[in-house]
């Protein structure tokens, strides 16, 4: 099982390597940066997609709609690097908003990112394989196979760790990048040495002619749905504690890589759209081409640099997961910490990373894709609400932020006062944004995050009440009471008397002066043939009372119980709230001795009376009882085994063992 | 989930209920007689599908062929007779092999059985289905469903008990009964008053003339084919434990009846079928009748009778596998008990049958049923020679037996020469039998039955084998030795100070003066902010140290543990082994204090690290470890919860409580 593990996902590492296993901007890129560079591919199809109905006409509106969203694109780079060196140790949302602006507000954003994160995956992975589908329709019939699989792959990469994910996905990244800067460099040259009209290698479809007038609604609905090119910039923010020291440096490296590579990408596809006179195709009709696909088709024809740019692009599509797989593990780490989420999602697993996070999020996301047969078109939506929503609260907290750094340090800071500046004009412009998509996508789909949001929040909020109980209650108020030092009388249950119950009753002999043995018959049902009672005594009296007042102790007495319902739990829970009822002030101790099973097939042969008699006692008990386990071993175990092949390293383990053989 | 299962199931039976659980031979029959009754509808076929070579001809062979296998019915039927006088507990072949003829021969017998037993359930199941489907082709699609979903129905009804199983089976079981013996009875009245030559209503299709000549060979391939019939009559042998006092009785009768309906059923069949010249239709052709179906519709016409007999038929022979749900697990409650299969098997379940047996029988039937697609044709083969196996061992058992009683007496009984004479010839028709099936059905499948057995046989004795070793190493050989008394080290970990700690300290402070508290740090990651050392030992010093010391008490010292990897049972065995190596000769105890969960939403809000400690501690503990756990409760638990929905009939249960209540 452990040297499994360790195949798939390498050795256990201890927390001292932390520092080793974090990344810099090169595996930060593809880590975290694939949501945002993979948005250039739909940001810019949207938009042209809703301008459609223009025909040709479309193309003199996505130059002035691409300059807007990359001037909102600026103002989110800068006052991100702003929230970065603010917030150092975890610059997301969630933190800007709980430092900022209270419980309320960093709940709504981690339920807007955990909901955003979670579709991210589905979204991401489904789209690249309908890309790979639509290549090679003979797939088709295993696209919800192809998109598990998928899933699978990404979430073993990042079990494995952040960095080796990062670093697993720096090829087709790079590889995208590269081409499409090929493919971009010799479209703007070509556009400029034929004086802005180009000829296409392999031509576009011709746009129709004007067909609809133009109006600010249909501009604004534009640029809402080219807005969604700006997911996942966020994703640094929420990811600083991946990266190594001086990890805000590190960080804003991978920010500013990630918004230059997205902001060149997006103007210069706009550019050539409009050079080449690219427009947006009908998905559902036959013969669909993509934005990207047509352009660098038109660009540099269908040749070998062509399928280099598509083939990377549908990886950087299907891997943009990744940016999810990246940040909502951490995100959950510190709403766990603040009791928010179950605890298990604040411990670091194997690897150092949260295992309970990643995994929770490829479930959802695997059952997302299952319920839709891999196609989650209609998700997307839902989608690009979470991340405005975020913007917003994470840019309104920072104006609070540099609001009360003024007012700290009591005079007019012109430095504090710019940033202030930058973070309200983001707020602003990232709020109007959201209001726009919200309601031009609120009947399409949007509706559903706006209830499944505040259903999150609710969530949140009680498995945080169920904690705050159970402090409360077990919080140490006073120091340790002595309240009575007697010591328990001690049970020792038993259906046959054995080596085993020998260890029981001579250890519950060391504990305490008052032992009752309790024979239990009728275990296995009506037929069976177990040993009179009287034959019972006379063998007690011969192998434990008469050795025992041989070595000066009271002995042990004698019950012997039938059990009816043939299971041990019934007649041993009555006879004990019996024998509490009587001594009012002892605690009871039951002693159980247990065959400890090593292998699967051992656990066939035994019938676990040991262990369902436990799970009984201790769900049953009452807080008077404590249940003593005393194991038995076929053969004695090694507890080195348990932590030699976690404690080193596999490489130097042989070296290990053959230094302590000397 | 109790609710449920008492709803599906029936409350949980008391052992002193077990009386009250036990049938007569009315639902004896149902129960245990449906695979004989069943075998009247393929015997008689089979026999007539290997004579169809010889066309019209056949019919005369069916005739002595038929009067042989009803001689080895006889001779069965009074060898049986005895062999239930002679082991009234239990006279299955199982036993009767045990007793006379060793350990060998009895787990060939037990072998042979479970696999007879498993097939029939598979292959009973697909026939019926495979019928039904073969009535409404529209059914087809859903062959396996409907296979598994009777299984399933079975399966539950003998959950609840053998009874109930038996009574619900009782309707179709007496109809089918009831309606052959209607038209055998017209049948024979119309054939002896037209001379021997009566008219059929719904008239055969014609058979061809002789078109191969008749031999030795296969008149024996016939009667073999033919013997399938008799199959199932020793089930009433192997169930005597189902039937109530006094069993003998009940036992010879319901075997009386069944054998009594199975030859009058096989007499008038053959009679019949050679009356009005039916012969075997090929299976594999369009338009198949069974042999079955063709009697009745020539007798009775296709009316009313004609579907109520077919209707009954058909639920019969789906309900033939009901004889393996009664026998099997009372086989394997013997073979275990007597070590050879895990003991669960052995163990009386909610409602007194054994219901590891059923459910293993099921799930073992529903893999062969998947496997095959629903379609066991070709398990038919394997059948026969279980049966014919165990016939001969069980009738070659009763002769040593016979031959040892009259050892006994020293004189010759008469009467135990006579039984003696009777087993002797069973003992060699069956085994001649079982050599014609053997040869003649060898290349068809028979031969996977001869490799499976001396499989099942070797894995009995290798499970036997490690009993007798367990059993070795744990059995009592000498009065309980006390060799010290002194108190353990009593170790209580934990991750952070609560009340819950507190229990576990006081206790730990009860039982021994040497109490070490154990502080575990860094155990979510190598961000976890834990207290600092220096400040943990000073509130260790107030909180603890100070009020043990007034109590007058050694105070337990502390120590603090960095967890690297992030478990506490790593560092947890190292502290321990330390320990044990300093202080030789005394054990060491674990407290580990447990927040007790009672709803399964509180398992996903905790990390369970007091459970998988306790598992770490007992796997790899050793034997000096003893491991307590002290139950925490958020509310303390009744242990009435435990008891009452078990200890009395529901319909009493109102009683119950409003007694109490005065």
């Amino acid at each position: 099982m452990n040297s499994l593990l360790s195949l798939i996902l390498g050795r256990r590492l201890a927390n001292r390597e932390v520092q080793r296993r974090k990344i810099g901007a090169f595996a930060g890129v593809p880590a975290m940066g694939l949501d945002a560079i993979g948005s250039s591919s739909y940001g810019p199809e949207a938009a042209l997609t809703i301008l459609a109905p223009l025909g040709a006409a479309s193309l003199d509106y996505i130059l002035p709609i691409t300059a807007a969203i990359l001037v909102l694109l600026a103002i989110l780079y800068v006052s991100y690097r702003q929230t970065i060196h603010a917030y150092p140790s975890s610059g997301g949302a969630y933190t800007v908003a709980k430092e900022n602006l209270g419980t309320q507000a960093s709940l709504l954003a981690a339920a807007a990112l955990m909901v955003d994160y979670i579709l991210n995956v589905a979204v991401a992975i489904s789209a690249g394989i309908a890309a790979l589908v639509s290549a090679f329709p003979a797939l088709a019939p295993h696209t919800l196979m192809l998109c598990l699989a998928t899933l699978t792959i990404i979430t073993l990469a990042n079990l494995r760790g952040t960095g080796e994910a990062g670093r697993m996905w720096a090829l087709p990244t790079y590889t995208f990048v590269a081409s499409f800067a090929v493919v971009i460099g010799m479209g703007v040259a070509k556009a400029i040495a034929s004086g802005g009209h180009p000829a296409p290698i392999a031509p576009p479809p011709p746009l129709a002619d004007s067909a609809a007038a133009a109006g600010l609604w249909l501009a604004l609905r534009s640029f809402s749905a080219g807005c969604t090119a700006m997911t996942g910039v966020e994703a640094v923010s929420n990811g600083i504690s991946a990266f190594r020291e001086p990890s805000t440096r590190y960080a804003r490296r991978t920010l500013l890589s990630i918004v230059l590579i997205l902001g060149v990408l997006l103007a210069g596809i706009a550019y050539l759209v409009q050079a080449y006179g690219i427009g947006a195709m009908d998905q559902t009709q036959d013969g669909y081409q993509s934005v990207l696909s047509q352009l660098a088709a038109a660009v540099a024809g269908r040749g070998v640099l062509y399928y280099i740019a598509i083939g990377s692009l549908l990886c950087v599509l299907v891997l943009s997961a990744n940016t999810s797989f990246v940040d909502f593990p951490r995100l959950c780490q510190m709403v766990a910490r603040d009791s928010f989420l179950p605890r298990a999602f604040a411990v670091a697993g194997r690897r150092l990373v949260y295992d309970v996070g990643i995994l929770y999020l490829a479930s959802t996301a695997a059952l997302l894709l299952i319920a839709f047969g891999g196609i989650t078109d209609r998700l997307i939506p839902m989608f690009a609400i979470g991340a405005f929503l975020t913007f917003t609260l994470s840019q309104t907290g920072m104006v609070v932020h540099w609001h009360r750094e003024q007012k700290k340090t009591r005079h007019v800071d012109s430095h504090v006062a710019a940033r202030l500046a930058v973070n309200a004009v983001g707020a602003t412009t990232t709020g109007v944004a959201l209001a726009v998509i919200l309601t031009t996508k609120f009947i399409e789909g949007a509706w559903i995050t706006v209830l499944v949001i505040p259903a999150v929040i609710f969530l949140l909020r009680k498995i945080r009440q169920y904690y705050d109980e159970v402090g409360a209650r077990t919080r140490k108020v006073e120091p340790l009471a002595i309240t009575h030092v007697d010591p328990p009388i001690v049970i020792v249950p038993t259906e046959n008397w054995s080596r085993l119950t020998d260890r029981a009753l001579a250890f519950a002999l060391q504990i305490s002066p008052d032992v009752i043995g309790v024979h239990l018959t009728s275990l296995n049902g009506p037929d069976d043939d177990s040993e009179k009672e009287t034959h019972l005594r006379e063998q007690w009296r011969i192998d434990v009372e008469e050795p025992v007042r041989a070595a000066g102790i009271t002995p042990p007495r004698l019950v012997v119980l039938p059990s009816h319902y043939r299971n041990i739990h019934g007649p041993l829970l009555k006879f004990i709230s019996e024998v509490e009822e009587k001594q009012p002030d002892r605690q009871i101790a039951v002693v159980i001795p247990e065959l400890v099973k090593l292998t699967w097939w051992q656990h066939l042969l035994h019938t676990h009376r040991a262990r369902r008699l436990r799970a009984a006692l201790l769900r049953y008990g009452g807080s008077r009882l404590v249940v003593m386990n005393i194991p038995w071993y076929l053969e004695e175990p090694r507890p080195a085994e348990a932590l030699e092949p976690e404690a080193a390293p596999p490489a130097h383990r042989p070296h290990v063992i053959r230094a302590r053989a000397r």
